[in-house]
């Protein structure tokens, strides 16, 4: 269920209603809106009689929530969350363009890629300094030092650093420099790892898994935000099937059906989508023609040397041309890049 | 292998090279282009000296093909097929809008479906007379009467007709009435039908099997052509996965990957892809800013009466506005509609 | 709906059920039973009441079918269906048992196989003369003389003969010599062909679509039954899935969901299943211990020269090794061979 | 590379080649044999020269391993993995019976279970204290409180304890409790567990992850093994297919797949694979004449009043059923249960 207050409903209203649904023994979740205030009332077996809230002082609307994820419900939040990172706008009408290398390998690598992506309108840097491999024996990522080296180039281009974390144990750490943590699609239904990122106050960018279904996909992001951290988008990065001549599936009908079901932002991840180089771009417009709130795409300056995800990756100039294209199918759609 | 003639190469000099190429125990495809005709050589069992045609008067190359697909090969045919529907292109520059009911149903739901889609930009009409249906209960078309219905829309409007043919029984009638062949999802690995179809002089729309791989179903598209008849034109509709909120999966990877590896046009089903009203307009524009080279898209007058596939059906209006949409961003990849 | 007759019902009952059956504007579907006749009705929309059958003379019971699979389904025919081949049984206590080459290739070929596997406990020869292959420029079976040499066998071995058809065309010739015709996985949604197998007499063993579901596969077998053919076994031969290590996915979990759904038979091919020669005999057994009521093996003496499938084939050695601990596996469940 | 040491050779032996490996930049892994120590070698990109080491004393031989997971395979290590268990076997010709309750619910839940499951033969309970749940309103287990009961059921029957760890936070308290962890299915590829397990000497049970790849769940344990715990045990629990109507599809095929590429011992988890109470005999049974070394089954007193998997659940009487035909399944292929 969830209770809408009135856009003028005062502290001590909304109050009330809180310690009512505490009283029944549920759980309240205060969800502050631009126009209102809403609550989100889970743990309950069987629906809630509204009645007993609509007569409340300060109460617009109580209403029932028919899907399993409530908080991160479009029943529950009508408009598109947008995310403030710090002062970079991830969701609403303006495309998020993230780009970067899949893994952090240098000084020299992550500075150069940064000042491209940055010129050709990326807006956020993305790399990884902790690398989930398939195998023990593969190169595992630089850790702390490859941190550091997107902080630098943060500090020299202004770009917003997305960057994976991977346990809780460099959480913090990765916390430190990261002004959005990345949720790997193999961790996606990591719960102990959803519980933690609920207690932070730092955006995430929630990977779907490989075979995860767009409702578990949803719940796993309902981990996060029942546990208070409101900043939360989505990004879709293909899933398994039975097709070999690409890497993953890209799943681009995802996009249309979450922007129907859920408030946050949805974000397409082309490189890892289909996995080669010759067709990201193809893949990018897709994403962006299929409404989604941004891309995420993995640019490296010499990709046939890249220590992982070379074959995926696009040149600097091949960046370059994608963001015109991607520029004017924002424009038919009346988006901004 | 595929041996290239020259330019201006005489008649005399291909019949040298098939000749040749029979006499050493394979069979030659000869296959016209604009520019020059080139003669694919199927049958051998490991690779064929090239230097044995290179230097026979009038060739200007032999080149090993390394796929398994040859006929619909780039590497045998690198310009892209443009099929002539009684004077509308399927494939090349200007994308090919098909649009029109799941089944015929009447006379009058045909027409009206016919002159409103042809007023929104369409130059096919879509249809079906002989339905496959999971179910021997459920309507399986109307068989002859809705083929002569789709004649009687044709003359009004002008639109070429596009319907399922769905067995050799059927194929004489269906060819009077139609001027491309439809061959259904479950049909695509019905061997027999493919080879009937390589025998006739009609355009063929050839969708995906809901489990078959691209390479599957590029070497079902070559039983057809390897049978003599290349014009075929391929259909993604959804491929068969995990995730139940959609109705299909939608491939669209297929879409940058198919234009690399085939000369064929590819058309882009978004109805049956997602099977969501509501999200058939995104798939569509996803599917153009893919690549695609046309889209096939359910209308229907009065989609919650529809005798099947209400659910995924557009309304006139609602194909109307996506047809300014996919206006705007083919204009965005240099292509006309 | 079902009315099921009284033991003793008369034919003058049961044609007065069918009457009012017709007179309602729905569809009688007659099924004998070892006890008693059962009438299917479909067509309808919307449940029937029930009572007005219940009060005919010799009416037992009205049940309604709660399934889309009717006539299949055990709600309308509880007892096992046993096909009788020629005296042999499909279904039943006794395990069918099915063995012998992918293709017929020579007369010593099948002749030799056709002994082996009759010495070690086979009822039924395997064998394809028509093969549905990926590619057309694979060889696609000896066709009439594969036949031809399939009788041979018979004749020699009392085997009954299972092989392939894969279209209308060869029908007629395919069941002048088949005891059992097989329909191919790529086939088991060609509706053209089910309905034509309905009007025929003679056992179908209908193979899963390599994507198909349990349901979609038993309205498959519906078409069949529901033309008049009751003589359907399934078989399961492995669906497709993400995992590559293996040819296809056995799905052994249909085995026991199935024998709970349906009346009909159901026999487990491994060869095509696992399509690992050397892990056959571990998925035949794994099949009878999930309950199925046969296994179809390929068989070949000498598989590193097989024209088709030798990667997946047993020797006659291998196969007579696997029948002696299916043998006391099928005693373990109280079942014999 | 594996370097394979005579059966008498000298701990200075083996040191030397030890310190030659490491001195080439390498990284030795000695694992000690029944007969005799191997010692893999990885890290190397190429292959490395084997002469090198094949005339150092006390070697006997030095192999090139070809598959990318190394320590996990039957190349490194020909005969089977048998894990003590506090003096029970896991692996090997006994087969491992493990049952018990989805989750710890109660002290009269978990005991009477125990005691009933070893009255029928099993010799392992299983019972989650830590569940991972796709919502964050279900229920999330006991915690240390079921940890406690599962030890006093360990207590009072005998029975070795599996239970479910879900994150580095709690291993230190599982492993105190725990004889076996088990990582469940969506924590395969959590690589940082995976490396902590790596570290510590506790048997682990390492379910298959719902889309995992065979050649990936090696991997997985690859990081376990390389980390220096050889104690692993492979659990097949089911993968995502598009069927619906089985809760997952137990991939049986994994089962002879792995016994042939690895020497770890593989369990099957019928209740998590078809997820249907009753169809999850079948399953097992099928399961043990595939070849696998033991079952984990869900037995709950009450399974219509389970708090997670009721649904497939098995009574204590229909296990006991179960634990008969186990029995000579087992026989016929010549184990032990």
């Amino acid at each position: 269920m969830l209770v809408v207050m009135k856009p003028h409903a005062t502290e001590a209203e909304i109050e009330a209603v809180v310690d009512r649904i505490r009283s029944l023994g549920f759980t309240p979740h205060p969800i502050p809106g631009a126009q209102r205030v809403a609550i989100g009332v889970t743990g309950n077996k069987g629906s809630i009689d509204t009645a007993q809230f609509e007569t409340m002082p300060g109460v617009a609307d109580a209403i029932r929530v028919s899907q399993p994820f409530k908080l991160v419900s479009r029943e529950v939040k009508e408009e598109d969350t947008v995310i403030d990172v710090g002062g970079v706008p991830l969701g609403g009408n303006a495309l998020a363009i993230m780009a970067g290398p899949c893994s952090v390998e240098s000084r020299e690598q992550i500075l150069e890629t940064a000042h491209a992506v940055k010129a050709a309108g990326a807006r956020f840097l993305r790399g990884g300094a902790f690398k989930p491999r398939t195998s023990p024996y593969e190169f595992q990522g630089l850790a702390e030092e490859g941190l550091k080296l997107l902080a630098l180039a943060r500090e020299q281009t202004g770009l917003k650093v997305v960057t994976e974390v991977m346990d809780s144990e460099t959480l913090p750490m990765v916390s430190d420099y990261a002004d959005v943590l990345q949720i790997g699609a193999r961790n996606m239904q990591n719960f102990s790892l959803m519980k933690q990122l609920g207690r932070i106050r730092k955006p995430v960018l929630l990977k779907r898994g490989p075979s995860a279904t767009i409702k578990e996909w949803l719940m796993a992001a309902e981990y996060v935000v029942a546990g208070g951290n409101y900043q939360v988008a989505l990004c879709e990065r293909g899933i398994r099937t039975f097709e070999t001549m690409t890497r993953n599936t890209l799943d681009l009908n995802a996009v249309p059906v979450l922007k129907a079901l859920t408030h946050l932002p949805v974000v397409v991840d082309p490189s890892h989508g289909i996995g080669l180089r010759a067709h990201v771009a193809a893949m990018a417009r897709a994403g962006i023609a299929a409404g989604a709130d941004g891309v995420i795409v993995e640019v490296h300056p010499r990709p046939d040397r890249a220590l992982s995800d070379g074959q995926q990756s696009l040149t600097p100039r091949e960046f370059e041309d994608l963001m015109k294209q991607v520029r004017v199918i924002a424009g038919a759609l009346g988006r901004a890049v």
